[in-house]
């Protein structure tokens, strides 16, 4: 399956779960996991089939984990999780699984077209991904 | 189960799925629903159990269908489904399922925190409403 550019130039690849191919967006702010289905074609929940859709809610609940986990890493814990499935920009079906904070910059507003991404400081990147991986047995 | 005031008073029942309160957003800009799963004190997917999660996912595959019977109900076809499960600002779970068109006030933003909802004209929200229901068989 070929992955939109947008994800390759905002993010960075963490592996291949069941269904999805997982990425870690790179952006200090957050952290946050993006999930893009193995479909081709697939634009919407509906696009897939009624298994593939309950795959996608484990791997979902397995990105909250695993999004949870990059927080303690980065001495950030996560206090609430925020899920969306958008998709007005990058039309590829992908599933966006974020950390918040109440001190977090855009509180409690969405993240999504929030600023600009912040370069992780050197090592922390490493560290997200590395957390993020384990989490997800990758 | 009780459901939060915030609900309440911006949005209008719809009835009860196998596991969710179905509200429809009294907002004119956008055909729009909420899921509440009847889980109490459930404030993350987490927080349900994997067979709960399963029919959450029907529920907003079937809230989907219903926004887009919203949309042609009114004229305006939705483009394109937006899922959302934030929670920062009312705790208790809750998942948005929202139509957009690209002629929609804050696309491609998300809909969550921007501007301020709009009264339904005479007659649209009754219109709305039962196009919501007869698609979700209510």
């Amino acid at each position: 399956m070929e992955i939109a550019p947008a994800f390759l130039t905002t993010s960075q690849a963490l592996g291949e779960l069941s269904l999805c191919h997982a990425r870690l967006q790179a952006d200090a702010r957050f952290p946050w996991i993006v999930l893009i289905p193995r479909a081709d074609e697939a634009r919407e929940l509906e696009d897939l089939t009624p298994d593939e859709r309950r795959v996608l809610m484990d791997e979902i609940l397995a990105a909250g984990h695993a999004v949870r986990a990059v927080g303690l890493a980065l001495g950030r814990e996560v206090a609430k999780l925020n899920i969306g499935q958008l998709g007005n920009v990058t039309p590829q079906l992908h599933v966006h699984v974020v950390g918040r904070r109440p001190d977090d910059p855009c509180w409690p507003g969405p993240v999504w077209g929030y600023g600009t991404a912040q370069t992780y400081p050197d090592g922390d990147l490493e560290r997200a991904i590395a957390a993020a991986r384990e989490a997800l047995g990758l």
